[in-house]
């Protein structure tokens, strides 16, 4: 039996088979131009997404529910511009029915029909990137190049990942296969199998505030490419990154022949608590988590009848020990501290330093002088409002700021935080980093973690209490992210054995143009899922293999 | 870098590899001969075998754990045979520790040696399969046939089908990648990255009373080749085949260099409560359970710091509409509802039939024909009783028995159960089929498990309402198998669809030499996972790829 393949998985098919090769490779490799540049995008798309994102401001968002529905409006934007655009608010038995009515079609579609919808949504996404940067810069407080890198062509590939490795699973066995068992003298025994993939049912995606696009994707096209009907449940703070999203998508779906409620927006009011209300409804199969510790931990304790996916906080920690590159180091930690105010989740938090201070190329440097060479660095990242704001953008919410004034009277201020005025949003809250010097019996203070422009400058007595520190503080607390400085290839060793043992992925010797808080999808495997900072990594076999089942029919043949 | 394979990689990488292309073939393929002729297995295997299981009774289980051991003997033979052997009875919190001991020279061991060990591990088995068969039949009462082939021909197979499936996951990603980013016209970025595959823990196995090998074998091997230590807990009333499992495998595992600690024998006296106390461990990382659903769905519910991987019960149904093959049809199920006297967690329970009969190619059937004819193929298979008892078995417990007594007063019984009595075990516990007729409206006695040779006959309205009642009681309860006779090919697509929908695996037809309480592995899906059943399939990706996380390092190149 052979089926004509569908039109969008012919023209996707490329595409497809270049992500399954990368997965397969984990090398350098991307399908979406991270550089904003108008020599990629043309002339005029920084312009159209501007206006576009400009065009949904005060007004009611257009999603093609049926009937009049009730809004919310409940973002502020760090830049202090006036957003209030109005979300449909539907009712969660709502959600969940229409969800569930959409799911049986797009079941029995095939897995390359619905990879080929899923690419075709991440084109139709793709060609709006400027609008959705947009939309994620002024939601989230990122500087304009990250929220388009981050919010759109990385978010892009990380989706494209994620369904590399769902499609790989779905047809990793045949949908039908001879059986045939010797029989002694007789005839032998002939089946006929055939191997369905069904969904788990409905999928519930819950985004963050800081990265509504690149930490919500995987789990949604992860979760729709393997058949389940996806209920996007954006962060009051950040829903319009989100609700770009789901439009665009819907249109595809629809003009695909599919019910477009198979995603549908799950805006909510303030006290509406939809996350857990839809998080423990019997439908929701399958749930997709990124933001605190406390509510992830809630998410997996609570949601018992679903599969659940979480991305939670820890205490990212950097071992300094030694470096043939002190200035390179010093800038290399002082742009990972800086970049987004330190509001990224794989933002290092606790630099661990021998109180005897270290070796460099430049010779000794006492603890003092490695915090004044970080801090320097940041000084000159930050100098300029005009140059900083493209780095550390805005604070993305009263919580981060509240954590900064509480963070400056913990202890010795190597670098305090000052205020910044953005050159073209006066009204934009801007911080630059806060670096405080500890001692390493202040665990009460560092063994937790402080989200936003805060690191810690920890004194140890050693490089061998440094990692008895990380030993414990990540076993205990988890981490997404740990660098270690040392020209020692027994330190080095000594750390990477840590690593494995507390399951955090580890960056060695960074001093050039890759930071540790970054990783490149179909190369770096973000988050291990093998301490408390998560339960899950994007993307491996783990992440997508439990989004299906296979049911299976025989009959002799 | 290359290493030199470890010697059984290499003695055993051609079973690997052809067991990872039936992995992607699913047809017929099987690693171990399930026929346990002198002609495959050698003149002398049965004698021995026979002889090793003998010398085990009445003695301390050779098991060469450390010092002076308290021991327990808990089994009570279904064949009335005396077995009184005396299992190490140890500390949670020594099997814990010595557990965790193990890992780390096993986890920086390769895939591919920590597959070679896993396989001589079943080569070893393998070698004792008379010995196992013993074993498994003294304790569960199957027949002696039976018990040498679920209890170790396909339960070889099936560990090494998840050998294979984890295997593949393990290495579907490089070990070391390079990766080179393009930075316009500057020097490109270049990193190396490693990729280490990290156990979750320690894994505990919890083993059930009827099918202690067949069932523990792929979790149990799953968890160990993907670099876990594992604690066996047998179900108290069938240690032997399990503690002969792990006998071996630490046999092979200390051969081979490693801490034999990686497999322990966790058994219990009673009221020791030895599997919550072991699953609710917070080292206790991965727990796999066959057995009850009442207590699969505890650990689901509270061995939270754990993936859990549950196998209970459900309430298995055939639809009966049409066929054209009457008196196949009621051999097939008859010899189902015979096989070790229903005592199988696929075997069928409920029987659907149109209360206005069937069409069949002896013309029209009464629903009482339909009874009938299934009731006097279970008497030609059950009639005299030295045939009968390699078919049927022994009665596993007490608890069947009850239930056997309970279940005789509920309706109308097409067939009473009988005692037979065993030409080679006078002492044997042996029953025969019941087949009661119930209404439609007795969905408060059909609507659950009735674990052992009880089946009923039960009269619908139509084949549509078997439909309903199937999509409901499988819906709420789960079921592990399905299967549909209709010679309309309507009716086969409309259960099919059914069957999707309540996520079971179907068998359509089936009037020949197939079952549908048997399932093959390397093509047949045991469970699916998708209905309350079961929470996971034997073997699929999501069976094996939690089982593990990566953690990755990553420098400049």
């Amino acid at each position: 039996m052979t089926e004509t393949p569908h039109p969008l998985y012919v023209t996707h098919a490329d595409t497809l088979a270049r992500a399954l090769t990368a997965i397969t490779e984990r090398g350098y490799w991307s399908a979406y131009p991270e550089s904003p540049s108008p020599r990629v995008y043309g002339e005029h798309a920084a312009a159209e997404g501007e206006a576009a994102f400009r065009a949904y401001l005060g007004q009611d968002f257009p999603l093609d529910h049926a009937g009049s529905l009730a809004r919310v409006a409940t973002e502020r934007s760090p830049y202090g511009v006036d957003l209030d655009v109005r979300y449909p608010r539907l009712d969660p038995d709502q959600l969940v029915v229409a969800a569930r009515a959409a799911m049986p079609a797009w079941r029995d579609a095939s897995a390359q029909t619905r990879a080929g919808v899923c690419l075709e949504i991440l084109a139709r996404l793709h060609a709006h990137s400027f609008e959705l940067a947009n939309a994620v810069q002024f939601t989230t407080g990122q500087a304009f190049v990250m929220a388009f890198q981050a919010g759109a062509a990385h978010a892009f590939d990380r989706a494209l990942e994620a369904i590399a490795y769902a499609y790989a699973e779905m047809t990793r066995h045949p949908r039908t296969a001879g059986w045939e068992k010797p029989a002694g003298r007789g005839e032998p025994l002939r089946m006929t199998k055939t191997f369905h993939v069904v969904p788990r049912g409905v999928a519930l995606v819950i985004g963050c505030n800081t990265f509504p696009t690149w930490n919500s994707y995987p789990g949604l096209f992860a979760s729709l490419v393997t058949g389940n009907p996806v209920l996007v449940k954006p962060h009051p703070g950040a829903v319009l990154p989100l609700a770009i999203t789901v439009r665009y998508a819907r249109e595809v779906l629809a003009e695909a022949g599919f019910d477009p409620d198979l995603i549908q927006l799950a805006a909510e009011a303030p006290d509406d608590r939809l996350a857990s209300v839809l998080a423990t409804r019997p439908e929701v199969r399958i749930i997709d988590f990124t933001g605190s510790s406390e509510y992830g931990d809630w998410l997996e304790a609570n949601a018992r009848q679903a599969s659940v996916y979480t991305e939670k906080a820890g205490v990212n920690t950097i071992i300094v020990d030694s470096t043939s590159d002190f200035a390179g180091m010093c800038r290399n930690i002082a742009f990972s501290l800086s970049l987004y105010s330190g509001q990224m989740c794989t933002t290092p938090q606790n630099l661990l330093v021998p109180a005897a201070g270290i070796e460099t190329d430049q010779g000794h440097k006492s603890l003092d002088e490695v915090a004044a060479g970080i801090a320097t660095a940041i000084g000159k990242l930050t100098g300029d409002p005009a140059r900083a704001v493209e780095v550390i953008g805005a604070i993305v919410n009263d919580g981060v700021l509240a954590r900064l004034t509480e963070a400056a009277k913990l202890g010795d201020p190597v670098l305090e935080s000052r205020e910044v005025t953005h050159p073209a949003h006066p009204d934009a809250v801007v911080r630059t980093p806060l670096l405080v010097t500890l001692d390493a019996d202040a665990d009460d203070v560092y063994g937790r973690e402080w989200f936003g422009p805060i690191a810690f400058v920890i004194a140890t007595g050693s490089t061998e209490q440094s990692v008895r520190i990380f030993r414990r503080t990540v076993g205990a607390r988890g981490a997404l992210t740990a660098g270690v400085y040392s020209t020692d290839e027994q330190v080095l060793t000594q750390v990477e054995s840590a690593a494995l043992d507390v399951g955090v992925h580890l960056s060695v010797n960074l001093t050039g143009g890759v930071f540790v808080n970054q990783s490149a999808a179909f190369s770096d495997f973000h988050a291990s899922g093998a301490n408390p900072a998560a339960n899950a990594a994007l993307t491996d076999g783990a992440y997508v293999a439990g989004r299906f089942r296979i049911v299976q029919s025989r009959r002799h043949t």
